[in-house]
């Protein structure tokens, strides 16, 4: 027994990291928690791994751990013990195990390393490749070039199903491309329209980007299977010209040229972006075929060039509400000459192609169950889908989240508090990278009033209990501070937060008046985006911002928009469903709702 | 009697002249080429009315004209004389009468004036208005600009076939348009697809654009009924970048950016000549709809932005033949936003769609007559329609009826020698203007050159007879031209005019190999083209450039690829026709034909 004993502690045990897709190989007797750091993946441990903060949560998929102990028991309910659920902290592996590892429960930096969750869906792109040889001209043959290419399309054991037609941007160089490639070539075809004249080994290539009001995401597809080959980002060039998407209408509307630059800035950094993810896979831009690009409501007109003017003002109209394709060339991206970008449908001036975009990917748009999905950011899009209805809104939330209005408030970098505990008295930070805080970001703030108001230093109304006048309260003292001054939160930031929080509940609460039913009777509560997904759900829930649904209601899904984006890219069957969600989504206009205002009053509270 | 006599003689008789619309009102007694004078209209009369010429041809429509003379015996036909054919220098009005003029007997300058022949057609424009009163939007009603449109279109008694589509460049200012216009607005419609939004009492037009190598010809049209509005020309811009075609092409294949160079100095130009239009009629560019623009093939690229590089080499390939349907914008054309630009098809390289034009404007496509339609330039354009045949050819002719190449050769501008007659050795000749002559245009050059061998002057193989070097004839002496140095015939002239003629006379006798018939089978024989329109036909049968056929079979029918243009415009029928005749057209390429040389050889001798 003891050399078997013996034996079974010497072991490698291989513990299988998903969807981060790392695996470590540990000794018997090592944590979770300690395995998943020798594998380079980071997880949430406000306690240092002690049990009592409860972030470091994970679910067993595969394989044996050691029993469940008190701590845990304390920290889940029955039914999620039994899917599996466990602290990292705690739970040792007894076999070779697979471990999912949901979003929340990494750390920032390492999230932002992964992919949000990614339906697998057929691959039926927009544009096909369809490879020809082409009789050569000679003093006896003088047909015309494009001639010699639909005669040669038609001559195909399958010919294309439409006839060929080119228009002037592929026109302008067929004669040079034909001579070029010895007139064997690759077509790409969009229905019967040429978009671009290729050597025939040459891939097609797709382009899906989700525009942010502040970050722009740009992915490289594999249209004949759908693989995402390479992505890359940016801030939006369009910051330097207001930091949101209010004050950028207002430039266009008092400078003449002012839609015009903001196109151009943003479309110049676009092709830059292009530029990289080329060079990552040894591709070329005239590879890209087909483009689908998301963003809300005043980004989309502001990409295409759109006027914004009847965005900026009472009633918020969307120019065009439609699914657009647009010409590439059109818009001054430098893609394959006949590249058409697809954007999807906007819903109404402040629910946008985003939305649309993210409702695909949550598939929302097909689920049988109470669904929210939400969107949070300055203005805060949701959605709840309910007897096969769609109902969707949008809140002004302001910026409080990402770190504006807020006294040490800063955005998610290297040294921002993303997590607060406070357990008797005693305040635990963890910061971005671990680095000594320096400010608090969107999650931090959030986890700090929820901990504040637990711990009894700020009442219902947000008034600070502690100190005597009642204005500031310092969350981690100057000399444990990167900087060297205190970091504070003021009575000013739990309103910013109050008055955020109680936007989306409202916005909320109005949707599921305008259902006829409770909170209680949602199912699935999606939350996408960046601050969504790296929110402490339990925070969320605490401060009043989410309904106080079962745990496992919440799914926090990362770039939602963005993963449309690349099923919009790669599927014309999505683009069908996209044109589907806009014709079903009933849009309600909070601000002229008559039972908004009340219950906003109601749920700003904490 | 005395008295009725007296008073016939009194009465004011009118004499209406066609197709130039003018009427002069005589007594009696005077001749009709007085009556034409007297009202304006110059014939031409080189010597100087007394009836040795013959130039003066007129037909009498209605009314009653003086007996036939002997003079006018000996120059026409019997069958002349039955359908009307008399001089005008002879005839004298009996009654009010109705004299038809053909273009062959009015001076240049007085050419220069009026239309080509202009058949009437059905007015089917592409572009159609329809009118729209728009649901202003409000605080309950938040659909997007573009849903309030189209739910209006859908609205209407009888709304469009087709489901409306914006394209970027008109949904670009929609917004703006609509609210400018009180959302009470016309729309401009392609099929479904909106052209322009303009305010509802707007006028729809057109534009149709005859681009030469050397010459622009412009129209403004009204859509709703055919009418030409307005009309400008100017040279092309293009020949500061060569002369002709050849050297063009040369250009772009020298430069890098030479084609976008032609292309924007071309489309500048045009953008000035439909500023000129415009305001004409006080009309503006956005109230263009629709365009046709016909070019031979090297200009309807080099407009296009096209490939030339190809056509400026063997086997001279057209990049594009089928009909293209190019945004004006994408041309840089400063029209209404969203209008087509229609392009009809080339026949080959050196047979473009300027020539589809004219056999369109020519009605050669439905003829039941063998007949003849050619284009004379650097390059003539020959077309044989026989038995549902269209056969058609391309010759190199050179510039000497440009009056380039030629000693003593100037274009058709005042005091160029345009008529030349040799009688016993006295040379007379008409000049443009009636200025002192200071050199020799095409018609002029060849005059002479049919003068000069009938007089015995020059050989068969075009060798001098008369100056003792045999090498140059004086035309006029230094004593009577405008800038006081001789007025020169060289051998040299004569042998461009015969290699000129001569191949145009081999594309005929090839193409009527090609069918089999003898060039007496011809019926009708269509000269189209400026200089086309100014030549005599009886010169150009005595030198053997045209076939011997009865004078009744030729027609000068002045521009008739700027005619054909207009009515591709007005009309989607004859772009229809033109895609016709684009498939029917059998191509004979002239340089590896294996008879052409043998012809041509023959054809050059006098």
């Amino acid at each position: 027994m003891n050399s078997h004993k013996s034996a079974l502690e010497q072991k490698i045990i291989r513990v299988d990291l998903e969807p981060v897709g790392r695996r470590a190989e540990i000794q018997h007797g090592i944590t979770l928690l300690e395995a998943s750091q020798s594998a380079g993946v980071e997880l949430v441990a406000v306690c240092g791994g002690v049990g009592t903060c409860g972030k470091c949560r994970v679910q067993l998929m595969e394989g044996a751990l050691s029993p469940v102990t008190a701590v845990e028991r304390r920290m889940f309910s029955e039914s999620e013990l039994v899917l599996g659920y466990r602290l990292a902290c705690q739970a040792k592996p007894l076999s070779d195990v697979k471990i999912n590892i949901p979003p929340e429960s990494l750390t920032t930096l390492q999230r932002l390393q992964i992919e949000g969750q990614e339906a697998t869906i057929a691959v039926e792109p927009s544009v096909i490749p369809v490879d020809l040889k082409i009789a050569p001209p000679d003093l006896y043959d003088l047909r015309a070039d494009t001639t010699r290419l639909k005669d040669a399309a038609r001559e195909l054991p399958h010919p294309p199903a439409e006839p060929l037609c080119l228009d002037l941007p592929v026109l302008s160089n067929l004669s040079e491309q034909l001579r070029a490639h010895n007139w064997a070539v690759r077509l790409a075809l969009r229905g019967g329209e040429v978009v671009v004249v290729l050597p025939q080994e040459r891939a097609l290539l797709g382009l899906a980007v989700d525009i942010g009001t502040t970050k722009v995401a740009a992915y490289l597809v594999d249209l004949a299977s759908g693989v995402t080959l390479a992505k890359a980002g940016m801030l939006n060039p369009q910051v330097a010209y207001g930091e949101d998407v209010v004050s950028r209408i207002a430039y266009t509307n008092e400078h003449p040229a002012g839609r015009q630059v903001l196109q151009a800035r943003l479309v110049e950094g676009l092709n830059t972006l292009v530029g990289q993810l080329c060079e990552q896979v040894d591709a070329s831009p005239d590879q890209i075929v087909d483009a689908a690009v998301v963003g809300n409501t005043a980004i989309h007109h502001l990409f295409a060039g759109l006027p914004v003017r009847q965005l900026g003002a009472a009633p918020y109209l969307a120019a065009v509400s439609e699914a657009l394709e647009i010409r590439a060339c059109d818009l001054g991206l430098s893609l394959a000459p006949g590249t058409y970008v697809y954007l999807p449908p906007n819903i109404a001036g402040y629910v946008g192609a985003d939305h649309v975009s993210a409702l695909l990917a949550a598939d929302a748009w097909r689920t049988a169950q109470t669904t929210v999905v939400l969107d949070i950011g300055t203005n805060t899009e949701i959605s709840l889908v309910v007897n096969g209805r769609i109902l969707s809104c949008s809140c002004a939330s302001g910026p409080a989240f990402e770190g504006a209005h807020i006294h040490d408030g800063m955005r998610a970098a290297p040294g921002a508090i993303e997590r607060v505990q406070i357990v008797d008295g005693t305040v635990r930070v963890q910061t971005i990278g671990n680095q000594p805080p320096v400010g608090i970001c969107g999650t931090g703030i959030l986890d700090a009033v929820a901990e504040m108001r637990a711990a009894g230093l700020v009442n219902h109304a947000g008034r600070l209990l502690v100190q005597k006048n009642g204005t500031t309260f310092t969350l981690v003292p100057a000399s444990d501070t990167g900087h060297g001054r205190d970091i504070l939160v003021t009575r000013r930031d739990i309103n910013e937060i109050q008055l955020a929080k109680g936007a989306i509940r409202a916005g909320i609460e109005v949707l599921l008046r305008e259902a006829g039913i409770a909170s209680s009777a949602i199912e699935a509560f999606v939350v996408a985006g960046a601050f969504g997904t790296y929110l402490d759900v339990e925070s969320a829930v605490r401060v009043g911002m989410f309904p106080d649904l079962p745990r496992i209601c919440f799914q926090q899904v990362g770039n939602a928009a963005g993963i449309g984006a690349k099923q919009l890219l790669i599927s014309a069957r999505r683009r069908e469903i996209a044109a589907g969600i806009l014709e079903r989504v009933e849009y309600i206009e909070l601000t002229t709702h008559p039972e908004f205002t009340d219950v906003y009053m109601e749920a700003v509270g904490l």
